[in-house]
C-alpha cells in the first residue's frame, strides 16, 4: 500500500523546498528557499526543524545560495561560499548535525582547490543531495529493524515529533509505523500532546493523520492512563542525545513514560540514527541540560495561562535511564542491554573507521 | 504569620461574592451574585468551581436568590424556593455536592411548615453559613492532619486545584501547606499545568503565588524529572471519589504522579474530605469515567493545536490504585494501608449516624 508520507525538506529546481512547520497543523504551505537569507531564517524561525532535517536543510541550502553567483570570480565564490557556510552554521549554534552537515558540503572548497566554480558547485550539489538520500535511508532502516516490533493491530505510543517532519525520509521513532502501514498491517498509534511547543498535536498527530494511519491525541499527563486504558503493546521515541551506558537524554516527559511503561510492563524503544550517539560521555547525568523560556509554559498560546513572573521548571529534554530502555533502534539494528558492551563495539568500529566518536 | 489566601465564596451582605475565576489569572474579579439566573449561570460557566465551593455557593445562592421574595404570600415563596433549588441543582447536574448542599437548605422548608417567611428565610441563612463554616473547618482538619508530613524546607508537588480556589476554605491538598506557612514552616511547592484545562497554571499557582508560598510550575509530562532535579519529597493530590478499597479518582495525569512518585519513592498522598468516599463501590474499576469534549485538547487556548478532527483520548479523571498511595488525609485524619480494613470503620460509623454511606 502506498501511503503519502509528507516530506520536510528535498529540491525542487536548484531550490530548497521545505514544509512552513510554523504554519501546522492549519495550514499546510510548501516554501522554496534560495536566498541565504530566507534560508538561515527558515532555520532560526524554526520553519523547518528536527536535527537531521534542519542539517540537510543546511547543506542544501549552502549549494542553492551559492547559484546566483556562479559568474564570480572563482576566488570571490569560494569567499562567498565561506561566509554562507558561517551564516547557515550560526542559525542554530547547538544544532550538531547542521554544523556537520554544512562542513561536508563546504570541505569540497579545499578538497577540489582547482576546481572551476560549475564543477565545484555540481560536486556540492551531489553532496548535499548524498547527505538527503542518506538520511532518507538510515530513516528506511530504523523502520526495517523496528518493525518486527509491531503485530498486527498492535497500539504504539510515541513522544513529540520523531517523524519525517523532522528527517529528510520517514522519521526515526515514527518509521516502523509508516513501514507498518505501506506493508498492511494495522496499527494504532498514541501521541502525546508534547507541552510545551506541542509538536506531538501540531506535526505528529498531524503527519500521522495525513498519511491515513490511525492517531489519538492524549495530553502528556493522560499518557499512563492510555497505555492502561487503550492497551499501549509498545512505546517508541526518538532521541536528542544517546551516551555510552545507553542512557537517553530527548524531549521533556519522555522519562515520564518510561517510568510508566516501565509500571505497566510495556517494552520501552527509542529510535535513532547512531549519528546520536554520543559515546564521549559515559553516562546521562554528563549531558547538559538545556532551560526553555519560562513564556512557553506561562503563554504558551498566545494567552496568559499562569501568574505573571510565576517561576518555571522547563527544561528541554530529561534523561532516560538505560535501565528503562528495552532497546536503541538505529539503522545498524537494534542495540540490547547492557548497553555499554553492546554500544563499545560501535565505538571500535568507529575508532577503526577514523570517525570521531562524536 | 499571617498570610493572604483567597476565599472562593463568602457572604457579602446577603449577596453571595465570589472570585470570577475564569479571569484568573490574569484578572482578580469579585462578583456579588443575588439574581437566580446570575448564580446559575456563575455555576454553569465555572465562574465558581471546585465540588466544595460549587456546594457552599449553591445553598448562599439559594438563600441570596430569595430575599427580594420574603414580600411574597408564604405558599408563593415556598413554591419560589423549589424552583431556584432545582434551577441550582440543575446547573452542575453531576455535582453530588451540589445537591447535598442545597437540598440540605431547601429541607427547612419542609421541616418547619409552620415558619414565617422570614422566619425561614433566617433558618436558611444559618444552615447556608453552617454549610460553609463547616467546610472551612474540614480545610483546617486536613491541614491539621497533613502537616505532620512536611519538613523545613520540603519540596510538595500537587496537581490541579485542590486549594482555597475549590472550597470555603483554605483547600484540602493545599491545606497542609498554607498551615506550614503560617506557622514558619519554609516549604516548596511544585504546580503541574494539568492540561487540558490548566488549573495547575491557572489557580494553584496563583493562589499560592498570591499567598506569598513558593511555587514553580511545571508541565504534566516534566512532573517526572522535577521529582529527580528539584528533589521533591512528598506529593499531595485531591480526589473526586475514594472507593472502599482505597482507590482513588482524580483528574487525569493523577495516576502517572503516583506511578513516578513510586518510583523514585516518594510517598504519595490524598487529601479530601470523608465526603468524597463512596463506599458503595469496591474497587476503582467500577467508577464511570466522564470523558472530555476533543475541542479542549485541540483549540484549547483559542487557537487550534491540532489537526482538524483528531481522535482524542481525553478521559477526565484517572484511577489510582491504592497500592500505590501512602495514605489519604481527611478531617478525621490520615486512613492508612490496608484500606478495606481502615475505611471499614468509616463505613460502619456512617451506618450507625444513619448516613448515607455516598
Amino acid at each position: 500500500m502506498s501511503i503519502e508520507i509528507p516530506r520536510a525538506v528535498r529540491w525542487h529546481g536548484d531550490s530548497v523546498r521545505i514544509i512552513d512547520q510554523t504554519l501546522l497543523p492549519t495550514e499546510y504551505r510548501e516554501v522554496d528557499l534560495v536566498q541565504i537569507d530566507d534560508l538561515v531564517e527558515a532555520i532560526r524561525a524554526l520553519r523547518v526543524r528536527g536535527a537531521p532535517a534542519i542539517g540537510i536543510a543546511g547543506a542544501m541550502g549552502l549549494v542553492a545560495s551559492l547559484k546566483p553567483y556562479l559568474d564570480l570570480s572563482e576566488p570571490e565564490l569560494r569567499a562567498r561560499l565561506m561566509r554562507h557556510a558561517d551564516q547557515l552554521r550560526a542559525a542554530r549554534p547547538t544544532g550538531a548535525n547542521l554544523k556537520w552537515a554544512v562542513d561536508r558540503v563546504a570541505a569540497l572548497a579545499t578538497e577540489l582547490p582547482a576546481a572551476t566554480n560549475v564543477e565545484l558547485w555540481r560536486k556540492m550539489r551531489a553532496e548535499a543531495t548524498a547527505i538527503l538520500e542518506e538520511d532518507r535511508e538510515m530513516c528506511r532502516q530504523i523502520g526495517e529493524h523496528g518493525l518486527p516490533l509491531l503485530d498486527q493491530g498492535s497500539t504504539v505510543l510515541t513522544h513529540c515529533n520523531a517523524g519525517a517532519l523532522a528527517t529528510g525520509g520517514i522519521g526515526t521513532a515514527l518509521a516502523p509505523l509508516y513501514l507498518a502501514a505501506e506493508r498492511g498491517l494495522r496499527v494504532k498509534i498514541v501521541a502525546t500532546e508534547t507541552r510545551p511547543l506541542l509538536q506531538g498535536s501540531r506535526l505528529t498527530a498531524w503527519e500521522l493523520g495525513r498519511a491515513g494511519l490511525d492517531v489519538t491525541l492524549v495530553a502528556d499527563g493522560a499518557a499512563a492512563a492510555a497505555m492502561h486504558r487503550l492497551g499501549v503493546n509498545v512505546v517508541i521515541v526518538g532521541a536528542d542525545r544517546i551516551v555510552a551506558n545507553g542512557d537517553v537524554a530527548n524531549k521533556i516527559g519522555t522519562y515520564a513514560l518510561a517510568i510508566a511503561a516501565a509500571h505497566h510492563g510495556i517494552p520501552f524503544y527509542v529510535a535513532a540514527p547512531t549519528s546520536t550517539f554520543d559515546l564521549t560521555l559515559s553516562s546521562g547525568e554528563e549531558i547538559r541540560i538545556e532551560e526553555r523560556a519560562a513564556e512557553e509554559l506561562s503563554r504558551g498560546f498566545g494567552r496568559q495561562t499562569a501568574p505573571d513572573d510565576v517561576a518555571v521548571f522547563s527544561e528541554a529534554f530529561d534523561v532516560t535511564p538505560a535501565r528503562l530502555i528495552a532497546g536503541l533502534i538505529t539503522e545498524k539494528g537494534i542495540f540490547r542491554p547492557p548497553y555499554r558492551e553492546s554500544l563499545a563495539a560501535l565505538s571500535e568500529s568507529r575508532k577503526k573507521r577514523g570517525e570521531c566518536s562524536e
